[in-house]
């Protein structure tokens, strides 16, 4: 991913006093913003030719869930296409895929690489691959069932390509931590390795009941930056809130820091209210090695942004890591 | 029900898509419409003399639940009696009533029948029949607890009374299909067949944990149209939606289509906060043959207004069916 | 029930100081006594011919539930068909039947009924008669799921045949009280009471979880005497203990006397394990108007007998009643 | 606490039908009131010196839970010390405080008690005192875990100092009843009695599934008054509501009457919306004598304010006694 | 409790290798060791003029909780009473006492102390005195409900008398930790600490999911011995077993050495079945300074033996120590 | 494994009717058999050099679980080891393994493939290999938790290794299908399918909850049969069956045929009572071509033998198939 890109972008308004801050128009992407649609969000979105391209979460109306692309010039104003991602065979016969959700996008090499939460007798994490956001190449999915919220680092490592997941049951899975596991060909993967459990209530009680992997790490000169949401369990249900981890570039399944405080917590109206109140979701970040613009699904409903300069975000975690 | 009333109507919103739409003044009845209550919602309404009659539940500020009934010219300013209506012996001694509420109402034959959700025991179906709003018999629980949303139908089959209802548990029930019975007396029910049950997750998740007869069935070229509720849980609750189905003519336990998307779900500042957030449920229906609107609770707080065509909305069935 | 019939009988042990006690063979029809069956219990038999006939509860190595007829010149050895009750239609076209099981017989005029725990999208109460065991006719259920335990009364009152039932939900149920409904005809059911309630936990907390009718009423000088079982939640899982009560001669919605001790509770080894551990659950009682016979499911798994006086039980009942 | 201070005042609204009402400029203290807060709610003021003095709750944004001292001149705007109580050892040596939450605040005799809720392997009642709320001295736990808000009374009774609490769980525990312990001393304490229980769901649903002691009590003209929390648990989480009780003036283990309907209950849209939404919890109350001013947080998230005339609420509490 | 009475005793069995080894008539006292008695067990018992005294747990036929008083010449062979404990008031007027279970016993000072699961509002712990086993006079409960296993050391420390207990909820309680509490006059309870947790999973399942005191602590060449009762959760239910624990001389909340491996477990036939299967429940020990012989109750259904030598039960708890 | 060893065995008894029965002298293995074992169960045996060897599940005293060598000459009487295997790097540096238990091993190409639960922050498959039973070589975990009862086929596929395991969640797991993975290296794994489901409740209730491959399958004339366990919830807990499957010789992943009855269910009293009640749970199975010997643990307690000629078991398999 270039540096230096046309990422989209706001200043931090005068009266902000915390790392990072929200888009003035959020959502950007509505709920409606398809015709078929009951909700876009839990998103991701990559610098693509001369703009942005990007997989979007959108159920429908009869609340199933599936993946579209989508192209936006400024990051901002998408078209999003009306009918959902159609796959072919990539490294494997065709595998059933009874939904497809929470969708992330990674360069590596040559390609785009998907990952998703695939419905495959209950969710798990599927993978394609495209080119152009137009044809794209289901391979086999990474795991048993259950998994949710797979993420690929944008290189190899010895190899190897390494992704992040949360190995989930069959239900809202009221637990969660975040483990790494490694694949030579994209179609094997073993060497599991825990990464990050959740915190102790008392210590940081935000991202208490599960956590997992938001956007796709982006390296900084402290190691992988990622964005993750983590979950308390509130006695009127789960709340999302998203903080930052910074992973060491060599070994990426070494923690070097994690916020303690959250960076982003449902406070705004369209975080607070929507199919799934008070939820906070990174799925994706653009960065041009200098500031970074973070999209994330708010209240399971819409499509926000929120942005940060690079090195701020890095202190900040590295000043307030659990 | 006569045809060509003057049903409340407006009409549909220029920027408006979809197949039904809100009323623009919603909540038509506030929380605090009569002194005592806390909430009005989940109300039944019907044509009567010149104008209309409704049974209306409001919950007062101990939140005890009750029916009272209610009257008005246009449909959508509303006097509501102050009192809880007050019932006498109808087809039976007195029996046991802890609390009432969701109450449909149906015009069969002579008379205007009431029908809720009778506290004896749990919930059950609580019948009686009214000619003016103002006296009110009760009749017998037309089933042994725990049951929740029976709809009578407006005619007679073989000369014997029609019901939906939805068999439950004594809390919040986490499942539900929706049933019917035959009476040939309004005290005797038999020959329970199962109707409608919940769509599976990947093809229509708003319907995936229970449904629920709304609206009184009213005929259409196509057979029945009723609008019943759907439910979704989600990791932060349970979400109400509505939807719509086509049952058979002559052979009302015979589903013909049945909404695959649903028509109106939580999405309005008053759908998604009140007492209990994300919910609409419709409780009747008026319609002049040609166009319908539907009254549903909103969050469990206040009675709201959806307008539509009828044959946009059976066409929309038919073209979107389970 | 003609009174003096030759009932099967064991005399009370000397040092029994119980009012009722056990075969001394228990249990008298073990788990493989067809060669399909896992188990056989929770079983109904009635004097019959110069004999007496039964309708057994026999789960394959399957584990399908189903019931069989049997035919036995003593009561206690028992022929028992190896294939199920066969069902042709009664009152009724036939209907969806996934399983049965815990039949019930009752005699009534001229023929015997039969109730049980009909699969009909869920556990409720399935109806057939037969003349001679060997023709069964099956009859619309009678209620909506969910119900168990099913138990006709042997005369009609008013004209209407009586019901006791106790509804239920979808799974394990932890809770149950008894009610009784009437119906003019075998097929619409209505007028439905409340009869018995779980006992509160310090005072008899055998039946402080769930309540159910056990055996056909009969009559005694105090009125219908009916044994039922009662049902506390350990920490390692329901225990099912008989009881039994005393129902007004002419108003059997009526309790007059209740057992506050229960009168068998799991003690024997064929009790304390099998399938369910911890299981006495009566289905139906012999009687020659001076003792009676009860036949009982033990751990779900075999079929036990136990006696007493009637007079002496009735005294017990009265003397120690909730 | 004296009479006729200067306590923070608006009179009633002219459209207002309620015994209290709300401030206008609710909530009074917004979530991020202080550089560190994610949320400040459930706290509690007293008059002090020539204004009032307070102890907050402030969970940070690692959502960890601590107390935070307050000054103000007009019981509105708040200076909120920027860091967290610090505490000295008072009639113990110093235990152990995983965390700190919903203070309550209560003058006896010559210093200000604060209880709370502490962390001692789960949530119990932590104690401590101080004169100028500035220094603070920790004393013994009152009781064994699991228990939450606990208050004092502001005087004793024969010479013991008495408490209410609410004997919990380790979660968000289903249940609640209001308890009085005393003590001689503030460190042993003993002479448990259950004063208040949760309502029939069928006479006051709003409190039907736990209460809480909320503000400290205060004497009226008949017996002390104070407001409470209660909760109904609906199929979308707890909702918390506002009651009052009066309890006999000697005796406070006696409840002489009991508002049945709530006094606020969550309506306004920082009540509905926000980190736990639907919460109104009272933790104090000023008073001169004739007006009261109530304290309360707002869905976990801000402090809110409401009013009413001391004699208009005992006599509403009298008049619509449970 | 003088050295060198003559306890019950068994030599260990030839073929025994384990540091405990059970009494070879187990059960000692059978379920229907009393006329009205189900189960007698989770009882204690003392050394008492020439021979013995206890306190027993008998539930009734209506399965209601209550304690009755024995007398023993060889502390085998019990009779007890065929009515339950009468209570007179002890330090408080009479309170209310639903139901009373697992009683121990403990002799200070001049008189014998009993506690045991007292029914106020929920399971808390009650106490009582006697000098005779015939006279016995009722005290203040020590704390709120919930709580469970309270057992009382035989001398006081600094003045203070100190009890174990175990905090717990309203129902079967999947969590408890051993606490003490001190008081001193019986009356009012405070500085309670936290003693022993439950063991990680991995480490000593056995104790992995709830502790609670046993029998009365006595004083060995290392300090208090305790015998207390470990669970783990197995997916058919809680197991309860036995473990030893040795407290600091002069400060018993400090735990020196606590056995990893149990002592007993439930696996003799009337252990592994019973009322609830799989219990092995300790509630009180004799010793003469070189023996013990530990009462336990079995399955929930009778009282049994084991015995062990103090010193050899020492050393193996200090070896295996967790 | 070579055909025509000598396995151990037992005729059928005369009056035996089922196509397989047990040992005469079960448990072969009792809990104690070694001095540290609380219970050995669920363990695997192989031929090995002129006798057998096996990996036996040996949970200790403080109910650690851990698996243990052993040897045999005749498959019954076994010698194990005292100490628990201790594993050496194999493919990868040494990871966690908190706990081991439920073994199986195979024989492929040259060495002995262990596979177990293995605790890696919650229970995945581990893997290790020996060649002599005494070094033991620890590899990669195959899988992510949280994942249990992995079973590998004697034989590669396509140069593939091939695992069965059941995905899981991090408790009791109330759900559980067979699914079956590859791996060209024992390191890395995909190409995850599902190969059987639970039965539905009305067809073959004792697999209606969750199953779990058993044995390791062995090649008859018409495919792979395998024996694997099924579970149903009974109101008193889990009950786990046997029966057989029988899959594609060549395409493992495809179920030609599974047995609807059980082969062996729980009703000898070393199945019926026991740490864990009601458990038949095979591991292994040894077999000349003509014969079977099944190795299952019963009640968590103890090892047990059934037999069977393999030809009667397939028929029996196929004429009762699913």
């Amino acid at each position: 991913m270039a540096n230096k890109i046309n990422i989209p972008w706001q200043e931090k308004p005068a009266d902000c006093k915390e790392v990072m801050w929200r888009h003035s128009n959020n959502p950007i992407i509505g709920r409606y913003h398809i015709p078929t649609s009951n909700s876009i969000f839990n998103s991701a979105v990559v610098p693509f030719e001369d703009g942005f391209a990007g997989v979007f979460r959108c159920d429908n109306k009869s609340v199933q869930m599936n993946i579209f692309a989508g192209f936006s010039k400024d990051g901002i104003n998408w078209e999003i296409s009306h009918e959902p991602v159609v796959m072919k065979a990539g490294n494997t016969e065709m595998i059933e895929s009874d939904y497809k959700y929470d969708p992330r996008v990674t360069f590596i090499e040559d390609r785009y690489w998907i990952t998703w939460c695939n419905g495959y007798h209950g969710p798990t994490i599927g993978i394609a691959y495209t080119f152009d956001f137009k044809e794209f190449f289901q391979c086999e999915n990474a795991f048993l069932p259950f998994n949710r919220n797979g993420v690929l680092f944008p290189q190899k490592f010895n190899g190897r390509y390494a992704m992040l997941s949360r190995p989930s049951d069959n239900g809202h899975t009221p637990f969660g931590d975040i483990y790494i596991s490694f694949s030579p060909d994209m179609k094997y993967w073993g060497e599991h390795r825990c990464v990050m459990k959740v915190a102790p209530f008392d210590q940081s009680a935000w991202q208490c009941t599960k956590i997992g992997a938001g956007s796709v790490p982006f390296l900084t000169k402290d190691g992988w930056l990622m964005f993750y949401h983590g979950v308390i369990n509130t006695c009127n249900g789960f709340r999302y809130s998203m903080g930052a981890a910074i992973l060491d570039k060599d070994n990426p399944a070494k923690v070097l820091y994690r916020s303690k405080p959250y960076l982003i917590a449902p406070a705004a109206p369209y975080e607070l209210a929507g199919d799934v109140p008070n939820v906070v979701f990174p799925c994706a970040a653009l960065e041009d090695g200098e500031k970074v613009a973070v999209y994330y699904g708010a209240a399971d409903t819409s499509v926000c942004m929120a942005f940060g300069y690079i090195d701020e975000i890095v202190d900040f975690v590295k000043n307030n890591s659990l």
